[in-house]
């Protein structure tokens, strides 16, 4: 039976490709905002991979942003100033995601399980009015996803066994992990995530426990 | 600058002794229920305390509660139920907790500072309607207050120094050691915490940054 409901956040819950690149356009006027965004975007998994690996201790989501917004911004040929890695903390929800975490919610816990930090994570909540019951993830697990721990550490955190607990996502390899991991699954598509052209995570690539065309038609169906 | 508010919850926010002692006259009908929640809560600190000094490692809060409910059950004669100890999962807010948190939560961000585990903080603020922003204390530090580790993090958890975070507290003693962290101070006096004969935290014992009536005056004076 599924108690709780943790949810992947950038890009299940947020559009993070057109709210960053607002701030990208309104620090850097001169740079492609959207392209900045992608570009942007693009260093995260990397970034995450040698600390998943093991070749760097764990660095919380907001350092390696900044770092990468760096990187990013000399490629772009600019100087990007440090307060633009807030964007991250100012990310538009899809329209159904406020209105369907607030029915989940009367019925299960619901957190996000994210790679971003609990600071990030918090700041974020309250600029996009997600109403969490607490805050799980990354953090927790000093870990990124899609290693195990984060799964594992966010179940334990709410002293819930993994069978007792549902992985929402618009990832197919976040909810390949998390079944891996014991958990249920639930895949909600996003397909402008990475704008008009996106060629992945399109439809669900398993049967996954649930798969729902947007937070009301969750809530609709876990009712 | 304070930027975000941790508050202490048992006591200070909620009313355990009455909501305890509730759940135990359900429960347990022919013991005493407010005195069999004092001797309770009476465990509370001892079972820490080994915690604190190093003789035992980290254990969450809800595994000690339960230690002590059979402990406790023995000393008056009965046998409890393990479910009985969830009762800790349903502390009534005093009055002016969920209105004060409201109108703080505008301008700060809000979270527990408690020795609580984040999953039993989450089902208390499910129950209580505890609108914080995040869950935040001793699952974190892995540690107990008012062992230092557990304030910074807190603090450290929201990316903020101690000098932008303000510990609020209806004792004495958790105030005395976030100040000697570095955090300011708020103390909000619970006066029947303990019942008709509390004899102690009746009255601020420094000049804490901030002393206020209740969470209502205490949103008046950080307005």
């Amino acid at each position: 039976m599924t108690l709780a409901l943790i949810f992947d956040v950038f890009g299940t819950c947020v559009d993070w490709r057109t709210s960053v690149a607002r701030d990208v356009a309104a620090a850097l006027p001169h740079v492609d905002a959207i392209q900045f965004a992608m570009d942007w975007r693009a260093e995260y998994d990397p970034a995450m991979k040698r600390i998943r690996d093991g070749g760097r201790g764990y660095v919380p989501l907001d350092d390696l942003h900044l770092e990468n917004l760096h990187r990013v911004a000399a490629r772009h040929g600019v100087t990007a100033p440090d307060s633009l890695n807030t964007a991250w903390e100012r990310l538009d929800p899809w329209a159904d995601v406020v209105p369907g975490l607030t029915h989940l919610r009367k019925t299960h816990i619901i957190a996000p399980c994210s790679n971003g930090s609990i600071a990030l994570m918090t700041r974020l909540a309250r600029y996009a009015q997600l109403p969490w019951d607490c805050i799980l993830g990354a953090d927790l697990a000093r870990d990124y996803k899609p290693n195990p721990a984060v799964y594992l550490a966010s179940c334990a955190a709410l002293r819930l066994d993994p069978g007792e607990v549902m992985m929402v996502a618009a990832h197919n390899g976040d909810l390949f992990a998390a079944r891996d991991a014991g958990l249920y699954t639930a895949f909600v598509p996003r397909p402008t995530e990475y704008g008009p052209d996106q060629a992945t995570d399109l439809a669900p690539e398993a049967d996954w426990t649930v798969v729902a065309r947007d937070f009301t038609d969750l809530a609709r169906q876990m009712a």
